[in-house]
């Protein structure tokens, strides 16, 4: 008897798990875990719901891990959906809803591979599946609260494959290794107001902040490495909101963002910028205030038995060789990969976060095949 | 019999004559004016009114003007009047009221001294009065109306002084021979909106922009001259509205506002700040669009005959020789400029535009006895 992946992604639709709600997804999750034989443990923090199972020898040396999360973005207009949100309707092959490729065919695909694999060929070994209700949220209780608990309890994985989407168009196309890092950054100009005609006796905080910005954006970061592409900078909004032009405004705010790959850090940037403002404060008189919220590092875990195995089983089952990708936003793998070498293989994810989400059935039946190739090749 | 200028101050000031408003106030100067045997004429243009008046032949080649304003501007918060707006009320030695220093008093002033002027000592020449009721609004329909009406009537001034109060603290220790100009620029910049995580498949307008203004702001324009402080370019606003640091905005605004001096001219700033913005846009591949409001070109009366006139004037009453200046806003004198020379002379500015705007009473009689020599002095 094998457990079927399909019907579990529409029990997960089913549930209205809009972050940081759960709606009973974790259940429907560790209903069929628990019943193979997997040790489960919720990991609550923050509101925010999650779970730990574990099937075999806590501290294994030989113990794959499975990453992903039950939680999804709000519907938006639903008015503007063909399908219920929620129903997890089938038409045409595919299977309708929100979660239905971001991510809930992973958790089930990932969860239903375990099952049979630890069911039907019991390994030498452990297998781990962390699924939080906080990736689309904040993402402070979720992966990181699991991570935390493991620390403390002793738990470990020696590889880690996070379940999200990574084919942009066909099934086994693409694979990520790395992501590259994301912050924001907050400036505020404070000069000292005063009027046009005598501008000797203000201090305009705009030609500092025209300056600053466009010291920044005119900074070539890095020209890409092996495994990435080249860092960007782009400045997101600059406003002052002063409508009479015969004033000349105190302040000014502005806001950039950077995506950053394995040459530079949170810290290195955030120590740039200070240098950039700190010069602009010093050359014009002026105040410059700076905030960075750094929403993740870069990571990059290079290619080798991790990467191979993964994409031997991919192509095995899609007759693909998957790019050895480090493109598009952030996921929770930058979390993992300070815990054991990560990288990341889901389904196409094309339709995520859309309207009248949806995934075709086929390729959730494929994607538990990958997955439970992956886990007999990481065992034998 | 002397006409009393204090008195006819606070006659104008019962008038609530807040732009566009008149409120009597006119009639109160041509009542005065008709009876000396001034000829006057209303030049009303566009909801404005406007006072021409002439005393002597018509076109007569030694014609001396003033001009002036009754106008006001709003009295803000009433509340914070400590006298009625309106009452021209007198405490120790002060009237009170809006436009007790800008202009009621300089228009009463010089009614007054040239009402005794032509009453006691009928010269051989003319003397013109403009007084228009638009200074402190659009200024379209004001002194320009009463200069176009002359410009059809055959009506010529030879000099004219505009009654503007022209000295920082101390009466008598400021004439004005010219203004800076004035104008504004306002700036568009467009680009495509995009994904900060995907730059290069945006076309972020906010560098563009930051280029642009700091590019403005810091060319030096001139080092001033003889008679004029160096001109000056204020960034006023930026603007972009995006709260989303993963979105790169479509399209940014900004705004800046020049006070220039005789070196350049409305139309030549306009010719460099558009080679500006069309090497940014072709740098960065955006569009910029700009939009110029020119609210007065720049004007220079050299010191001459005109400007010793008034000196003197100034200085046989007060013991101060004014400085002669070219700084503060722009003034009606800038329509006045095309016409025929022209200064600016009147009382200490302090109070004007605020609440409990005042006028000493002193000051008033002091002011008409220049306005008094002045005349004298330049038919003798
Ligand atoms: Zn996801
Ligand atoms: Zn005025």
């Amino acid at each position: 008897m094998t457990t079927d992946a399909a019907r579990l992604t529409a029990d997960l639709i089913r549930c209205a798990s809009v972050t940081p709600e759960d709606d009973g997804a974790l259940d429907v999750v560790e209903n069929v875990l628990s019943g193979a034989g997997f040790s489960c443990v919720r990991v609550d923090r923050g509101g925010v719901r999650n779970l730990f199972a574990r099937w075999g020898d806590k501290g294994h040396p030989r113990t794959f891990g499975f990453n992903g999360h039950t939680d999804v973005v709000p519907v938006g207009d639903v008015a503007a959906w063909t399908m219920p949100p929620f129903g997890a309707q089938e038409k045409d092959g595919f299977l309708y809803g929100r979660g239905a490729t971001d991510m809930k065919s992973g958790v089930a695909a990932f969860a239903a591979a375990a099952v049979d694999f630890v069911t039907q060929t019991p390994p030498d070994g452990a297998v781990i599946l962390t699924i939080t209700g906080d990736e689309e949220g904040e993402s402070i209780d979720g992966t990181t609260a699991l991570l935390d608990y493991m620390e403390t309890a002793g738990e470990r994985m020696s590889a880690c494959l996070v379940g999200e989407p990574t084919c942009p168009d066909h099934m086994g196309e693409m694979m990520k290794i790395g992501r590259r890092g994301s912050m924001s950054a907050w400036f505020t100009v404070t000069g000292v107001q005063g009027h046009s005609a005598y501008p000797h006796r203000a201090k305009n905080p705009l030609p500092a902040m025209a300056r600053l910005m466009d010291r920044l954006a005119s900074h070539e970061l890095d020209q890409g490495t092996d495994h990435f592409d080249a860092s960007t900078l782009a400045v997101v909004t600059i406003d002052t909101g002063n409508t009479a032009t015969n004033v000349i405004p105190a302040q000014c705010r502005a806001a950039v963002n950077i995506r950053f790959n394995d040459l530079h850090s949170g810290a290195s940037l955030t120590a740039w910028m200070q240098g950039e403002a700190d010069r602009v404060a010093e050359a014009f008189g002026v105040t410059v205030e700076m905030k960075v919220k750094i929403s993740g590092e870069s990571f990059l875990t290079p290619p080798g038995a991790l990467s191979d195995l993964v994409a031997a089983a991919v192509e095995a089952e899609t007759g693909l060789a998957p790019v050895l990708s480090t493109s598009g936003g952030t996921s929770d793998a930058r979390f993992v990969k300070d815990h054991c070498p990560v990288v990341e293989f889901g389904l196409v994810g094309r339709t995520m976060h859309q309207v009248d989400e949806r995934v075709e059935i086929a390729q959730i039946h494929q994607l538990k095949a990958i997955y439970g190739r992956i886990l007999r090749d990481y065992f034998s």
